[in-house]
């Protein structure tokens, strides 16, 4: 089979004739260090090698599981600012890592200032946030990595949306149980000038969380 | 020190006086199973831990490269749509957990359907999709992972962009040199559907890669 006789397959002779009859004259761009390759070589024939093994699929979640000798999950921290979330979440990720085990940690340090950077604070956006924040989770917990993620995210259809994205048992959810006086005392939190700044906004934070 | 003397530090007295009467007849929510924690309790002193070291920052890149005994890598496969690039993503990814690697794949299947389902084809959408791609893959960079990465991703701009936000040498470009003949002769491409379409995209395309 010529390396001409595949084109109608893909291309139209009427605007690709010319390119067809350049095809038919020469075949130097089938060839790889002077050897002519079949005219409908892939990847899979580049060099004819015979010792690689092709594969059209990414490592399964399993076999990087048994690999890393742990459970692809995502442990989602929620609770009000100044609770403590990333805090723990800190904590727990060297626990772990001195128990061996390969993590991830997402928080705003890491998610605002890069792929969320494009975001503000609109109802909207922050819907957005938690979705993306969600989907990278998922992504890590498929490559079998454990997976902490430190956000207030209020809101509990934002975090179920999350939790249907991945299997179950994977998405597991911390919420933080401190007090907004608690939260207002600590002095890194923004919850007391929220709650200054608006007492409507902040009745609704306290009512998003169980 | 009392609970009430520390609350002027951070809520006016204004607004917040009852609260902070409330604060003094009563000390029940600053008890846990009966003991009296100190005014200014954060997470640190919850349950008066002695044996738990807290963390404020995550674990290390470098303490995660160690665990897993590599280097967290990004390998940014570009090339034309049917030129290899998820093959060949694909089966260096198996090679490496053949050899113990933690690795990452991200490519359409993962990312289009996921994290850039919002996206569009518009050229604002090809760069924020690469764009987000690309912090993704410095994330799990960031946690040691080898990250293989396959799109098209045909402007150098955008894969300049993704390479500066990563430390140097932990970005690696992979160019699937295929010639665009090749590229059209794999049934799987849309390549030529993209040449009958539209000649001046395609060309811009061709300009793009080195």
């Amino acid at each position: 089979m010529s390396a001409a006789s595949l084109l109608p397959r893909v291309l139209p002779r009427g605007l690709w004739g010319a390119l067809a009859q350049q095809l038919q004259a020469s075949s130097s761009w089938m060839s790889n260090a002077g050897t002519v390759l079949p005219a409908s070589f892939t990847a899979y024939d580049v060099g004819r090698s015979s010792n690689i093994k092709w594969h059209e699929g990414a490592v399964p979640q399993a076999d990087k599981e048994k690999l890393l000798g742990q459970k692809g999950t995502v442990l989602w921290f929620t609770g009000l600012s100044g609770s403590g979330k990333s805090t723990v979440a800190c904590t727990l990720e060297h626990a772990l890592a001195a128990r061996g085990k390969a993590t991830a940690l997402l928080d705003g340090d890491n998610i605002r200032h890069g792929l969320n950077k494009n975001l503000g604070f609109s109802a909207e956006d922050r819907a957005e946030n938690i979705r993306r924040i969600g989907e990278v989770s998922k992504l890590f917990a498929d490559a079998g990595i454990i997976t902490l993620v430190s956000f207030i995210s209020p809101y509990k259809r934002d975090r179920d949306s999350v939790r249907a994205r991945l299997e179950a048992g994977r998405f597991v959810e911390v919420y933080m149980k401190v007090s907004i006086i608690t939260s207002c005392l600590d002095p890194r939190t923004r919850t007391a000038q929220k709650l200054r700044r608006s007492q409507d906004d902040m009745d609704e934070v306290v009512m998003c969380f169980p």
